[in-house]
């Protein structure tokens, strides 16, 4: 059994079932290694949500934050799970268990890099930070988002943060992501008027209404996506009517929708041509909107640099640079002017049965860490 | 309380609880008074069906038919009936009463009508038949259409038919129904493939590919109708995709619709360009088609003038002719070549709770089905 400290610390973070929003002491094991390395630590309790803030200040300069989250998705179904999910197991070189990949293999790397770089410059410019919550997978409304608020408030301000996501597909570091596309949900309700098929002229059919609006929401071209972000997609994920008998008119049509935008637009932009589009095809409806973040964007700066650097430096290949994929607490960061990248594991087994990260991925991701910081924090000082 | 006898024997009819498939006894009770006017009895069972098939030839000429049904529909929510539905009960004249409109005070009648025709036209030409069946409500297998598969196997020709389906709409007599539309069901199922909506390029979303061509079908003008049908109508009646979650690209659509057609068309007409239509989108698709009847029309003869001069003899207005509405067992009846019409009473509250039948329509209608007898088997004779 490897005793890489990445590795130890990893299965002392699984063995703790965060489940959703809860920590289970995750958040002090962490905290109890960073203090030991001199930082600050803020406990923030927001309702059922328990979040850290740690801070450590060395010298002038910027403010560095490693943010990640000690919460997992469900176990999902048992039977299917070949190691019981809550007890870190390791198989040829691999660890298993919910979270290994997402994320607290990362969690561990970030604490036991920090660990080595303090030990070894413990004169480094500026300030490192770690911003941690137990509500990522969740509701994500008493995490990263009311921390970014209470920092915001007293205009602390992140400079550079890496997010821990794990951002990786065939090997460690193949892929950063620099952004994420915007997210926007619509719920579209669409009245008719129930009858019988039998009778169809005292009936108004909102499916017949709605079907050339629908068609053409799923051909309109949003926008030609830009050098980081593929075009704008719109998917309807739902659509019911109907009461389940074959003689009835539907009275009503749910429709729900979901947009990844660019940052060639906004969600106010888009909710626009969607009203405008629906106006004009004269249905009766409501529509309800959820927005999930707007996309962001680090194209360049120090930040992607250090980290191109690191990976290139750890593993002989410079990483791709993405915005692909779902949306993460970056978006969060990124609009309080910080450079954000997303740097983990291989995401393959990702909220699926058999989660597991290799011992590879945590060892070579501690050192891209490490050496991030070094980049930062050392070398262009 | 009235002492009628087509009141008296609905009332009969309805304390015997007869739901689809069950008779209860209702023929046995019928068949006891067309056997007292030297009808030769004839009960057909198939399955879980009870029908019997009643004649009486006199002289020469025509065989006409009373078709009818003895089963009815479940009484629904008990505790929405003011009076307890297989207990017959007058109020102010108002006959309550599973089945009291649809349709055994048409069966009372059509018997009264036949007693008093027979006593005072003993010696009337052509033959009198009764068609009845406990299976109209239900799924229609074992029921009216294997009668008239046996009647065709031996040539036994009906030439005129009155089916006692609750033809009226304000006053007994006010609509006679000289047909019915076709009816055709399609179950369509398009084949998609399910993804993440964050990855649109590795999905198919069947809900954006089937969208137009849903639209066209609802569009599509199949045919101008004539002068008894309306226009073929399209009415999409159930759909539905996904799986709940907002962030999932459904994998298939399920759209079933229902078409009710004119006598301008056929379903196979139907099945071809619907067929054609989805062909041309190119969609991944199949679909299950359910037949319910071809469309079928009445639309001169002497049995049309019959009911026509007798109604207006009655209420003292003419009939309206209309095709309109759900489907009936006439469906079976008129492709043997028989002249096929529909007169009952007022429809208001079939198949709904407190259903009845008034006083008066159970009378003027005796009167409507002994005059036709008259017209047919005697004026015209
Ligand atoms: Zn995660
Ligand atoms: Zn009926």
């Amino acid at each position: 059994m490897s005793d890489h400290p990445t590795i130890a610390l990893t299965r002392e973070l699984i063995a703790r079932p965060s489940v959703t929003p809860e920590d289970a002491g995750c958040q002090q094991l962490i905290g109890e290694r960073l203090s030991a390395l001199g930082f600050n630590l803020e406990s923030m309790v927001f309702e059922d949500t328990t979040n850290l803030w740690a801070r450590r200040d060395s010298q002038a300069g910027g403010l560095f934050c490693f943010a990640g989250h000690t919460d997992v998705v469900p176990a999902g179904d048992l039977s299917k799970w070949q190691t019981p999910p809550f007890t870190p197991t390791d198989i040829d070189g691999v660890l298993y268990g919910r979270g290994a990949a997402d994320m607290k293999g990362s969690l561990a790397a970030m604490v036991v890099a920090t660990e080595r770089f303090i030990a070894q410059y413990p004169e480094h410019a500026g300030s490192i930070s770690f911003l941690i919550t137990s509500d990522e997978e969740g509701p994500f409304i008493n995490g990263t988002t009311r921390v970014i608020d209470t920092l915001e408030a007293r205009n602390e301000k992140i400079t550079w943060c890496i997010v821990g996501e794990p951002s990786s597909t065939k090997y460690c570091g193949d892929i950063i992501k620099n952004g994420r596309r915007g997210s926007l949900t619509g719920d579209l309700v669409v009245e008719g008027i129930q009858g019988h098929v039998a009778y169809p002229h005292l009936a108004r059919n909102p499916v017949h209404q709605a079907a050339l609006a629908l068609h053409e929401l799923a051909q309109t071209q949003w926008d030609q996506g830009n050098d980081y972000f593929p075009p704008t997609s719109f998917q309807i994920s739902n659509i019911h009517a109907g009461t389940g008998a074959g003689n009835v008119i539907p009275g009503v049509l749910n429709v729900q929708f979901n947009l990844r935008f660019s940052t060639e637009t906004t969600d106010q932009a888009l909710i626009e041509r969607i009203t405008q589009l629906l106006d004009s095809h004269e249905l009766e409806y409501k529509i309800d909107w959820t927005f999930n973040g707007q996309p962001f964007l680090t194209d360049s700066g120090s930040l992607v640099e250090a980290v191109q650097s690191a990976v290139t430096r750890v593993v002989g290949n410079a990483p791709v640079l993405s915005t692909a994929g779902g949306t993460s607490d970056g978006r969060f960061i990124a609009p309080t002017g910080a450079q954000v990248i997303e740097l983990g594991p291989v995401n393959a087994s990702i909220h699926k049965v058999n989660e597991h990260v290799s011992h590879d991925d945590l060892i070579v991701l501690t050192d891209m860490y490490e050496q991030t910081l070094i980049e930062l924090l050392v070398t262009r000082a």
